[in-house]
């Protein structure tokens, strides 16, 4: 076998055999297979697409590539969610401990974030002290201690998946679906989960522009999962503006950490943590209905177990625990600068990514491997869709180290928001949810 | 700029303007781009092609890239020749002594071979000591003082070129028209040529299999051509069956000093170096027919002055000139093999790569850069297309120096040939010959 027939036989659209999967997977991490060949067999992926049980084929080669973790007896409870990503995007840090609270094993491997969104760990590292670099063993100690974890994706776990997606940004190749799912799943494999939970975005703020495209990845990800004896749910849901009022490290886990308080009850925010929480009780056959569910998961909030969870992963992970009760133990900013509306109206939309330009000026986020981000600054929608702004109300909230970055931020939040008389209709912000079940509905 | 979001661009088949391909040249030879970054540009352009002036934009980035020859006053009467290569091709060798007896000047820059076909450059090294190594400054005085001389593509020319094309091999992107155009005219861009012949040949022993791509290759030369001020002409040529009917690096000069000596007066071999003579020779306004133009060529052959142009170079180039007069001067094999027709018939065709196949068997071609090729092995076919052979009588002969490469050789030489009762129809080996001029009657 060598690579460049491999290279030509996916150029004239041609599926691969499982045996040539894995060659290309193990002779790029053996480096007995260049670089630059596997970036051209990536480019003619993003061209002429795979199959799904070629992208099953990928997906496990990328999975097994590593370590893979065993949580022995509790195995095929485990759950793991994944976001695509977004900007506001706080919602693994409000259901971890919600569903851990619930009873539900969750062990959940996050990324830094790359790009113009922050990632989970990012965030949880505005806690001081908080640790995610977890070793196995510790992983599989703490989810069966406190049913919860919340680790960075260690390099042991999927490393040609790793090497694949630096190569992938390398050359443009990120923006295909066979290529993401294999990417998304391939971690899933490696983190041992069983049931899995994906946020699939789309809009401004989002890598997929249109729910069509959300959806058809969705599909494909739920049809690997089948062929690899995964559960897999997705969810699509809209990111044409942020998720929840904070953007930004430290302002995201003070939103998160009122969330499992019981202060946030109702708004987007509230809206999908429940709504991923109560599918994942439904997955795995807890409760018989929607409503049953979300209830008794709304009873762990405001009898606060829900943040006494969160306490106790802080506290395992090594954190300060005291800023669930002080958010002055946070990392603060220099300045704060409330901004007016200067008009009357109701709020129509804030584009995300105008928002996710903002937090790139003031440094919240990262812009490439070496320079560390800014966890302490970012913006406070303090307004969002369908509430009415008189002029000279605060209409958002710049958290911010630099004078300068300030003013840029306050351009690109400006531009970010459309103001006018009639108040807009209300759009849930989930658009569909896909299951195995559904979709063998579908056929 | 940067190079991601020209893969992005040629992705979505938009055009390139000069700056950014200049860009993507110059920052692949200073190494600021990754070769796997330029291996996903190149399969987008595998995918997407160029137009016409972004191909040409390319070619003259690749042929700008290193050293220019500058022929001086000679500069717009410079004739160079190139094959896109065949089995049994020795029509350089031919063809330069002539054009150069007729008054012509000529600088050919040759390759050594790659893959199946030798190169030029091996075949001459089959004349001892002959030097093809010359710099810039050789060449032009060689022109100068003999008007021929056949040198090794030195590294400083066109070196992107060079840095390409081994990229090109190493990930499947060379059967590309845009890339194999820009390639080949970019080498005559930096041998300082005007005027260039170009033979496509199509084909089993061909790198394109149909008269149909061989033309779409040769109109975007001759197009590129137009954009970049060089006079280009393609002759598309038949390589269904190998040229002439030496094979083989030593065989195929002798046959073509024969040819020089006026030995060979007719066949496949005269008639495509006849052809292109003539064409060069109208292309530069020094006859007002074909006929006359190939009547005075004719006497150069039986007045010797072709031969005698073919000393000149030999000697020049400090070769053994004597090998002109005693071909046991050449490297001999150990083993010359008469194999001997299976049953009465015409020969219908002779397929070109089992010929090649045998050729590889015996030594003949590169297998890779390291590995030295036997100069003294090959083929002779006694007969050819439209020849009656009887049963026990010689077909061809092999020359050879390993007893079993000998039964390998056999085994593909017969596979080659198809032999039948009926007499095959005459078929020219020029199928068309595609001239700026003529594309404009085109338009």
């Amino acid at each position: 076998m060598n690579l460049i027939d491999l290279i030509d036989k996916k150029k004239h659209g041609k599926p691969h055999t499982n045996e040539e999967i894995n060659y290309i997977v193990s002779s790029y991490m053996t480096g007995s297979v260049s670089a630059a060949q596997v970036a051209a067999w990536l480019t003619a992926v993003s061209f002429k697409g795979m199959t799904v049980k070629e992208t099953a084929y990928f997906t496990e080669a990328l999975g097994n590539s590593g370590k893979v973790i065993d949580f022995g007896e509790l195995s095929n409870k485990i759950v793991d969610k994944h976001s695509t990503g977004g900007v506001g995007d706080k919602v693994t840090i409000t259901l971890i401990p919600l569903l851990a609270a619930a009873g539900v094993p969750v062990a959940k491997l996050a990324d830094r974030g790359l790009g113009f969104a922050a990632g989970t760990v990012d965030k949880l590292e505005s806690i001081p002290n908080l640790n995610t670099n977890l070793s196995t063993q510790a992983i599989v100690n703490q989810v069966k201690n406190i049913n919860a974890v919340i680790a960075s994706q260690a390099d042991d776990l999927a490393p040609a998946d790793k090497k694949m997606y630096a190569l992938r940004s390398e050359i443009d190749a990120i923006n295909s679906d066979v290529l993401l799912a294999s990417s998304i799943i391939s971690k899933k494999i490696a983190s041992g989960a069983s049931n899995i939970i994906i946020d699939v975005k789309y809009g401004s703020g989002a890598f997929m522009s249109t729910p069509e495209d959300a959806v058809n990845l969705s599909k494909l990800m739920v049809e690997v999962g089948k062929l690899l004896n995964k559960s897999i749910t997705t969810i699509v849901t809209s990111m044409e503006e942020p998720l929840g009022r904070a953007v930004g490290n430290s302002l995201e886990v003070i939103e998160a950490i009122r969330f499992l308080k019981g202060e946030i009850v109702e708004g987007d925010l509230a809206e999908l943590t429940y709504a991923i929480a109560v599918t994942v009780l439904l997955q795995m056959s807890l409760f018989d209905s929607g409503k049953e569910a979300e209830t008794y998961l709304k009873s762990l909030v405001s009898s606060g177990k829900a943040i006494e969870k969160f306490r106790e992963l802080i506290i395992a992970q090594g954190g300060a625990a005291e800023v669930l009760d002080n958010y002055d133990k946070f990392a603060l900013p220099a300045y704060k600068v409330e901004c007016e509306s200067k008009k009357n109206g109701y709020v129509q939309n804030i584009n995300a990514h105008s928002i996710a330009l903002a937090l790139k000026a003031l440094g919240a986020a990262r812009e490439n491997d070496k320079k560390p981000i800014d966890l302490s600054v970012g913006v406070y929608l303090n307004k969002k869709s369908g509430e009415f702004v008189k002029k000279g109300e605060v209409l958002y909230t710049i958290y911010s180290n630099d004078e300068e970055a300030t003013k840029t931020a306050q351009r690109f939040c400006d531009d970010a928001f459309s103001i006018n008389e009639s108040k807009p209709p209300y759009n849930s912000l989930i658009y569909k949810i896909i299951s195995s079940k559904e979709e063998d509905e579908d056929v």
